[in-house]
C-alpha cells in the first residue's frame, strides 16, 4: 500500500490509460470500439464486457453484420445514397417524381427527410460541402455527377438541402450558381423557428431569419 | 406537400422508428447496435455510417474482434475472471501475494483495482451481487467456488470490494457471516469523501459515512 499519498493527488485520468485487461482479445476490442462516434474507452469497456455476456449467435451475427457493411453496401450510380443494388431504391422506385431533386450533403440527411413522408421526389447525395478551411473545394466534391444527374432525367426543380451552416450555405450558393444558366428552379428549404420549441429559448440568428423569411399566413 | 400541417403538430418521435434506410444490411447492424449500453438508435446509425466511410480492413477486424470475443475468451477457473487461459495472468503471476483476496462483483472491479496498482493480490469475481428485489438469492451466486478459492490458497484477508449499494452491503454481509467460522480477517474497502471533490458538493450519505469512519491522522 505504499505510494499512496503521492499517487492520491494525481488525476485518475493519468492511470486510466495504462489499463491491464486479463485478456488480449478483450484488449483489441476495447481498442477497436474506441473513437467511434460518442463512444470513449469507458464506454468501449462496458459494450464489450456486455457482449461477452451475450448468447454467442448475437455477438456472431454483429460480426456477419460488419462483414456485410463493408462487402454489400455501396453508392447509387445515380444519385450516390447507399444501396446494395447498382441503382438505390428511391431512384428505382417508378413512383417517385424524377423531375423533382433534392441535393444532400451525406445519405444520413436522405434518411432524415425521407422520414418526414413530405418529398416524394428523388435525392443527389454530394458526399460532403465546401470548406476552404478544411481544404474542400469544388474540385473535391463531385458536381460533375450532379450535373449529369439533373440533365439525364430533366430535372424542372432542385431543392438544396444542405445544412444551415457556414459549409452548407457555401455549398448552396456554388450549385445555386452553377444551375442558373441551366434555367432550372432552385430553392432552399425553409430556415425558421424548429416546431415545438420555445421563442424565449430560439438562438438569435434563427429568429432573425425567421422574421427576415416570414410567410404570408 | 400535403398533410404538412397534421403532421407539423406531432412529436418527431413518433416518425423516428419509422425508419427507411435504402440498405437491409444497414438496417440490420443499425437494429444490432442498438440498445448496446449507451447507445440508442440515433447513435447506432451514426457508428454504421462512419464505419461505412472507414477503411475495409478496419471493419473486418472489429467484425474479427468480435467473433475472437465469444470464442477465445473464457472464465478463469480460479478466480472466475475473464481469461484466454484456463488460469487468468493475475493468478498465474508468481509475484502476487496468493494470501491476500478481494472480492468484487464484476470482471470490470478487477480492472478498476488494477489501475489503481495499489493491490497486489488475487482476486474473485463473484459475477453479481444479492439482490432479493431482481430475486438474486445465495443459491444463485457461486459462494461454494469463493469458499473452496479461499481454502485451497490459504487466504489469509479477504477484502471486499462490492458496489457501496444496498445489494453490496447486502452481498459483503453475507460474505462476512460465512468466512466467521474459518477465522479469516475479512476488511472492506473504505467509504468516504472521494478524492478531489468538493465536500459542498459530496451527498449527505457519503458525507455521513465519511464522518462515522475518520481515521487518525
Amino acid at each position: 500500500m505504499n505510494g499512496c499519498e503521492i499517487n492520491a493527488g494525481l488525476p485518475a485520468v493519468l492511470f486510466f490509460f495504462r489499463m491491464t485487461y486479463t485478456s488480449e482479445t478483450l484488449e483489441t476490442i476495447i481498442s477497436h470500439l474506441t473513437g467511434l462516434p460518442s463512444i470513449g474507452r469507458k464506454t468501449a469497456q462496458r459494450i464489450a464486457l456486455y457482449l461477452l455476456k451475450q448468447p454467442r449467435e448475437k455477438v456472431i451475427e454483429l460480426a456477419d453484420a460488419l462483414r456485410d457493411l463493408k462487402e454489400k453496401i455501396t453508392y447509387c450510380s445515380e444519385c450516390h445514397n447507399i444501396t446494395e443494388q447498382p441503382i438505390c431504391s428511391i431512384c428505382a422506385d417508378p413512383k417517385r417524381n424524377k423531375k423533382l431533386l433534392c441535393v444532400v450533403q451525406e445519405p444520413h440527411d436522405v434518411f432524415a427527410i425521407e422520414r418526414t413522408h413530405e418529398f416524394d421526389g428523388v435525392y443527389h447525395v454530394l458526399g460532403g460541402a465546401l470548406s476552404p478551411l478544411d481544404g474542400i473545394g469544388p474540385d473535391d466534391l463531385d458536381f460533375r455527377s450532379l450535373l449529369t444527374h439533373i440533365q439525364k432525367n430533366g430535372i424542372e426543380e432542385v431543392i438544396l438541402a444542405m445544412n444551415p451552416t457556414v459549409e452548407g450555405d457555401a455549398t448552396s450558393m456554388y450549385i445555386d450558381r452553377l444551375l442558373k444558366p441551366l434555367g432550372i428552379a432552385v430553392t432552399r428549404i425553409a430556415r425558421g423557428v424548429p416546431i415545438g420549441s420555445d421563442l424565449e429559448y430560439t438562438d438569435e440568428v434563427t429568429l432573425a431569419r425567421s422574421l427576415i423569411g416570414r410567410t404570408k399566413m
